[in-house]
């Protein structure tokens, strides 16, 4: 056979074949590498030697901008910092400066509804596995504008879920939020081809944990909101928020109570909510669970309760926007 | 701050302050993404939303080009697809054509000895975890320059090793050879902060499983060649090439046999000899393991033996030595 030999113009300036699906959804890209940020996603790139690739030596956060604000910020930036340093992985700035170029990145990009990944890397130089061979931690941002409309059934008629058979990820990613995401990925491929929208985790004891990429909550038939402890799992930050914001639904007399706590697959099959959090759709309703209705069959008063919380929450609550300095 | 917005000039003509360290190694590269093979290192990049990036969704192999010809290429073939099937992860092309556009990236490169690295991820379209949105798998190749020297007392002299305490891996990954490597890179920090050069891993029973990115084998006091079952790590190529040749050794009388069985942490600490085997450096004798003499303290008898037998095979049995067609 013989391969095309490829110099820079044929990659980048002569009608690039691999501009690709998705990429006109890529709005700004801040790279450490480059030094600088760029907005045409053919830029949009990475060195191959990066640890991150080669080795999953690396971290991630996702976040949502809403209205113009950063949502929930402060509390993604610390589990950022936190995650990097139970891996012993430098930060390449300080967290200011981390925060300040993540506001410029998305400043640039205009975007004002749309989310956004951080990544900090162990760097290149070599394709080893070493994470002390010389190198410098790498830092990227990028914002991605949100193509995808979320089907409003989502929310009025409620998703479906499964218990996976996927292998638990070892405990040591419930505190690192690491790009090691191959068993996540699995659980989302088993639940698509058993036409469910969430594959659910369970730990070694038997007790709930997460989905993919996503927490879960369930109300007991006593109406108490559970949700898990972070033994086995990531500390969600919509979860978090979301159990502070549920404290008033308990004062509302909606809720009996918050309460994280063992919770068993038979307590999830006989609640009467069960709930779906992440920092990409917040919250959504779980109506059918390894082929049973969950409590009614369709979204209860909790989840609408609760969705509205949130929203205000993520709209208005000033504590928790940080605006983005727009030119 | 003000962090400058780059163009594709600023990236890619401008006297790149980017092009790094250790880039002068990489020779060539075949990307599926670019439909073509690259021979500049400052476009040997990867779109920053390919799933292997964001979700270590993905699988790769590593060996090695010896005087032109690619060592135990079928192996590492069979154990590629073999990877990609069990997270049905298609491949873009069939096994034929992965096979040439290896052998064309490596005649473009012109290297004669050096390194190979295949990648093959769940492409890319957006930054999700779920592997079964639109996209196409996509394949690389990258062709590593020997640039290191290794040092020669490492066979002479011998290297070092300690007990690792970084938790074991899932046995999942005992039959995917994934990127997603966090917890073998910690395993190589551990090593280094206790000025070892390499960390071994034990299975919950408290068996020998393997190092960071290599298999280990001892041989007894009573002379037989012993190395783990297969149920908690990676069946290694250099292992099973390994075990295969020293039944020669056998024949000879330097070993009393060969063995794949259960090993305690005990019989580790008693053996005479222990080895460590890898496609990168073959065979290397460990002499001191957790501050412990190994037998004599030296390179022994069976480490010079094999280390022979192995240099044979990789420049002259021809049945596991694929030429390359270089122009």
């Amino acid at each position: 056979m013989s391969i095309k030999i490829l110099s820079r113009d044929d990659i980048f300036t002569e009608a690039p074949e691999w501009r690709r699906p998705g990429a006109s959804n890529y709005a700004a890209m801040y790279s450490s590498v480059f030094g600088g940020i760029v907005t045409d996603p053919a830029l949009m790139v990475m060195p191959l030697d990066d640890h991150i690739i080669n080795r999953g030596d690396g971290i991630f956060e996702y976040f949502d901008i809403v209205n113009g604000f950063v949502y929930n910020f402060e509390a993604h930036l610390a589990r950022f910092e936190r995650s990097a340093g139970l891996i012993s992985l430098d930060l390449p700035f300080d967290m200011d400066t981390i925060r300040a170029i993540t506001l410029e990145t998305l400043a640039v990009s205009g975007a004002k509804d749309c989310g956004v990944r951080l990544f900090l890397s162990r760097g290149f130089g070599d394709f080893g596995c070493d994470p002390t061979t010389p190198k410098k931690s790498l830092f990227y941002v990028v914002v991605i504008l949100k193509s995808f409309e979320i089907p409003p059934q989502t929310y009025t008629e409620g998703v479906t879920a499964i218990t996976t058979h996927v292998p638990l990820k070892p405990d040591f990613y419930a505190q690192v939020k690491s790009t090691c995401y191959l068993l996540n990925a699995l659980v989302d491929l088993e639940a698509r081809r058993n036409n469910a929208d969430y594959g659910i985790w369970y730990d070694h004891e038997g007790h709930l944990t997460e989905s993919s990429t996503e927490n879960v909550a369930i109300v007991s038939r006593e109406g108490i909101l559970k949700y898990p402890r972070f033994d086995h799992m990531l500390k969600g930050t919509t979860l978090l928020r979301a159990a502070e914001l549920a404290k008033g639904l308990v004062a509302g007399g909606t809720l009996k109570g918050v309460s994280q706590t063992d919770i068993t697959q038979q307590e999830v099959y006989d609640s009467t909510e069960m709930l779906i959090l992440t920092s990409a759709f917040f919250v959504v309703p779980v109506v059918k669970y390894d082929g049973k209705a969950i409590g009614a069959g369709k979204p209860g008063p909790v989840f609408h309760q609760l969705a509205g919380l949130i929203q205000k929450d993520k709209t208005e609550n000033r504590e928790v926007l940080t605006p983005i300095p727009y030119p």
